[in-house]
């Protein structure tokens, strides 16, 4: 169990809206997202890297969840994985727009079909289907894909953005039996990760002290100019 | 002198629009300008480390390298340093103010007047005051930090943003004699970096293969996570 503090959904969400405000940390979302993909693939490479787990499908969701695993997905490919990603549901924001385009010009296919196919593929996923947000129960298309990370979290690496998908965001694994191998948990940890065993990361290195003190949040000791920090 | 392809300054600055037009790369001008402030953090964290040359002086200009210079001066405090930016015409643009927010969040002083006093205290600088789009000659109120530059790049490190400030994009020092320390080339370096002596990093890790042919550029082996890679 880490001992570094968590920040439950709602205080998260209000942390996130700060963070963007112009009078608040002044951030925009595309910044942000881009820092988060960033650490989530910085978190991958230092865990399984592409020498031994080449093949990663990333499993997209609607939210900013599944943004933050789009950049990864981009990342990841510079980083030399062969990369997939599975995005059932694609956002027409432009933001989300754009990170497909992106994927696109970097040859990453997106696909919306046969998510068994591409986890019988892959040699890692990094699950990015739910974010904080997410309140249950699991809804169409998403029961396939969260099926398939129950039983593929036996077998292969996964790494979960910042929740792992399907669990509650407070009070943890009451639905789900999914047990990632990895989270990277961005700008600090929610309360389910005191209940999560595997390799924890913090990734998001864009909150001053003054807010880390108002949110009661702690700012993990980055070394260098690393995006992560492994906490436990 | 590097053996990699350079990129005039018209040509530079079309690409630079076909990265961010929604029919190209797709990229928001805030993920590129944070990737490449990034890449220079990353530069100057190599080059020169915190432990040894903590008090840092970013020189910031009106246009994007004075955007990519703000958002190094932010991620240089993450890393360590005790940073002070210079940025005499500050941007009403939400993107820059914004950017100007983050700093002051982080507690990074924004000075407007008194430059020669900010270079006297400052262990390096980076200079982000003209880019690729810079035309001469230089104008007020650039003419004393520019001469400040010249002074101090025969004492201190200094780290130019994708040009040394006020060379010729294409013909390189015609009209000045600085020469900084280390330069860091973002997305393809200039014709100029053919007569830079110094440490040269190439940063901007965003270049698909398919522009990088159309521009007849190259993209460089980056290792594992690095956002640059150190050509000369």
């Amino acid at each position: 169990m880490s001992l570094i503090k968590t920040i439950g959904s709602k205080a998260a969400s209000a942390l996130d809206r700060e963070l963007m405000s112009p009078e608040g940390g002044g951030f925009s979302i595309d910044q942000l997202m881009e820092l988060a993909g960033l650490a989530v693939a910085s978190a991958v490479y230092k865990e399984y890297p592409p020498s031994k787990y080449p093949k990663v499908l990333c499993a997209v969701g609607v939210g900013n969840n599944g943004g933050d695993a789009l950049v990864c997905a981009r990342h990841l490919t510079l980083f030399g994985y062969k990369v997939r990603v599975y995005y059932p549901l694609r956002s027409k924001k432009p933001l989300f727009t754009g990170l497909q385009t992106q994927l696109a010009t970097f040859g990453v296919p997106i696909i919306e079909t046969d998510v068994q196919k591409e986890f019988q593929q892959a040699d890692q996923i990094v699950d990015g289907i739910f974010g904080f947000s997410f309140v249950p129960p699991v809804r169409e298309p998403f029961l396939e894909v969260i099926g398939l990370l129950n039983e593929y979290c036996k077998k292969i690496p996964i790494t979960s953005v910042d929740i792992p998908s399907g669990w509650d965001v407070d009070e943890g694994p009451v639905n789900s039996s999914f047990e990632p191998s990895s989270l990277v948990s961005l700008t600090a940890p929610k309360p389910c990760s005191k209940l999560f065993k595997g390799t924890h990361f913090v990734g998001g290195r864009f909150v001053n002290k003054e807010l880390a003190e108002k949110w009661d949040i702690d700012i993990p000791k980055y070394e260098g100019v690393d995006q992560v920090v492994k906490v436990q």
